[in-house]
């Protein structure tokens, strides 16, 4: 008597471990991997996904009616290689009672390195002093004493917009240069923060307050790092009014969404020097950056395309645990990272 | 009856505070100060510095026989705005025994921050990421896992070449990023460092520990730190044969003295992939340093021109420094820093 395999599909090929870890199931699953280096192909996936079990998407799959229809009612799992699901339909996975994994944890200790470089760049004038070496200009470059100087990180006020846990990360690597104050703003302002993730917050030899108001927040710090999750009330939370209130020698960091900062705003302020430097993982319009886009026009302003998770440990660490993640969707156990799609929350950040 | 004013000549409009302190003095003071925001001119120089009691330079101001000539034998104090002094004849200084002021102290944090700031740009490809937006490539680049992904700081060991009070004070700001492991290399091999800056290395949660030769650090290192003095011995210290014994996904950076570092074998080894990435604040024959020079025409390397010390903070305080030691070696007082002319000491490092 032969049972017949249950199927799993995969939008990508993937790295190491984690492909081992799959192929090491080919023989009680049928894996329908996805070959090229190029994004999937919808009519491949909605083709392939028909009788599949479980299903491993990337952040560029779109999960909805369509695709669970062309799989079929045995479909359980989906697992994405992503932190944010905003390309799942939850709705559609709830009434189908299809579970959902993803891998919101791992990527903190990258997105927070990032964070570090963003702010020294901005600080520092990296992009600048990079563009003029590489024009030739640094043999014209006569010194003087303020020759290329920006603000010293050390006895700052760094004022996060949100405080969850990759900001956390990022306050903890910053200490050790000698900032002097934190305050941050979450959706409950004033309010202390609900989670402490790295013994921080009470345990600290500097203060660590929460804001009043985003206006405080940008008038009283030398460092602004976004790191909110995007809704309708922090969407252009950072814009003209707030730069307007920001201190001339102070930076702006965003590792969150683009969409929080109003680029049209920023590219302002850093015209009229309303703020010294601004440093960006992420930019509204994203990746829809052509070159002649106003931003990168601007000096002080350095633009990296959304690099916060890429390392090759955390990615090999996400490709790992959507494995894990789709194999325990398959056969009912806990997955290390799972959606509730039963209750109502809010999109995870990333 | 008047007494003649006691003569200073100042190679440099001051920042701030300095120059309110050496304006302060003009009651007492004959102060004559160059005003352009180019160098001081050599002949003017040498014009000017007759009868001075004291001269404040800058480190392109050449003080030798000439320029001592020129003063005369009531010169008393040279007061360098500059933490090396190779542009100062010691020698001639001795001799007379005229007193030498620097401002080596106050750079530490500045040169540190940008430390940190050159390893993550080395390891999260910083340059090449900046460099692709800004020609307009963000919207061509299809995501796949290992996009723009570079090594991971966290459970590094860190290999530092020289561990004075720069590296030291580098070190003390990763410790959050956890690395995993930190071995230094100084002029004696295997012993421990004379001196324990921030108290790290009694008391640090990791190993901290001297390498038995610079084949041992090249070898077991993920990011290697120069920051040694140049000496014979330490010229072109790191070349093909150090390369050759990195880690391929290991990154380098140069913040101390270029020669350190041979170019072309840095060239070479990024070119074969036999490293990961670097981070230069300083090169060879820099800062004569042409659009199309080879290291130039690398994605994985990025190159500073020499912004180590350069925040405002820092070159204030290397302003009112030099003035205190400007105003000291007229008075006879102790100066905030003073160069031992009698002894036989090594040049400082920067």
């Amino acid at each position: 008597m032969t049972m017949t395999k249950r199927k799993v599909v995969v939008t990508r090929q993937l790295i190491d471990e984690a492909q081992i870890l799959l192929d090491a199931k080919r023989e009680e699953l049928e894996v329908v991997q996805w070959q090229s280096e190029k994004p999937c192909d919808r009519s491949w996936l909605l083709d392939n996904a028909k009788d599949a079990t479980g299903i491993l998407v990337m952040l560029s799959d779109k999960v909805d009616e369509e695709l669970l229809e062309a799989a079929g009612s045995q479909l359980k799992a989906i697992a994405s290689f992503s932190v944010g699901t905003d390309h799942v339909d939850r709705d559609a996975l709830r009434k189908r009672k299809i579970r959902l994994g993803y891998t919101p944890t791992c990527l903190t200790d990258a997105v927070a390195d990032l964070t570090i470089m963003l702010i020294l760049m901005a600080q520092r004038r990296g992009g600048e002093s990079i563009a003029k070496v590489m024009k030739g200009e640094w043999p014209q470059m006569p010194w003087h004493p303020l020759l290329m100087t920006g603000p010293q990180i050390r006895g700052s006020t760094v004022g996060f917009l949100g405080f969850g846990r990759i900001a956390q990360a990022s306050l903890q690597r910053l200490l050790p240069f000698g900032i002097k104050r934190v305050i941050y703003l979450t959706s409950k302002p004033g309010q202390l923060a609900k989670e402490d993730h790295f013994g921080l917050i009470k345990d600290c030899a500097i203060p660590i307050e929460p804001a009043q108001s985003a206006d405080r927040l940008a008038k009283e710090s030398d460092v602004v790092v976004v790191g909110c999750a995007l809704t309708s009330s922090t969407k252009h939370l950072v814009s003209t009014d707030f730069f307007n209130k920001m201190k001339k020698l102070a930076v702006i960091v965003n590792i969150a969404r683009g969409p929080v900062i109003d680029t049209d705003a920023l590219v302002k302020a850093l015209d009229e020097e309303q703020i010294f430097g601004a440093g960006l993982d992420v930019i509204e319009n994203e990746p829809n950056i052509q070159a002649d886009h106003p931003i990168l026009k601007q000096p002080r302003c350095v633009l990296v395309p959304h690099i916060g998770s890429a390392t090759i440990e955390t990615r090999e660490q996400m490709a790992m645990e959507s494995v894990k993640n789709l194999l325990a969707g398959l056969t009912g156990e806990p997955m290390v990272n799972e959606v509730e799609l039963s209750s109502v929350t809010e999109t995870p950040k990333y």
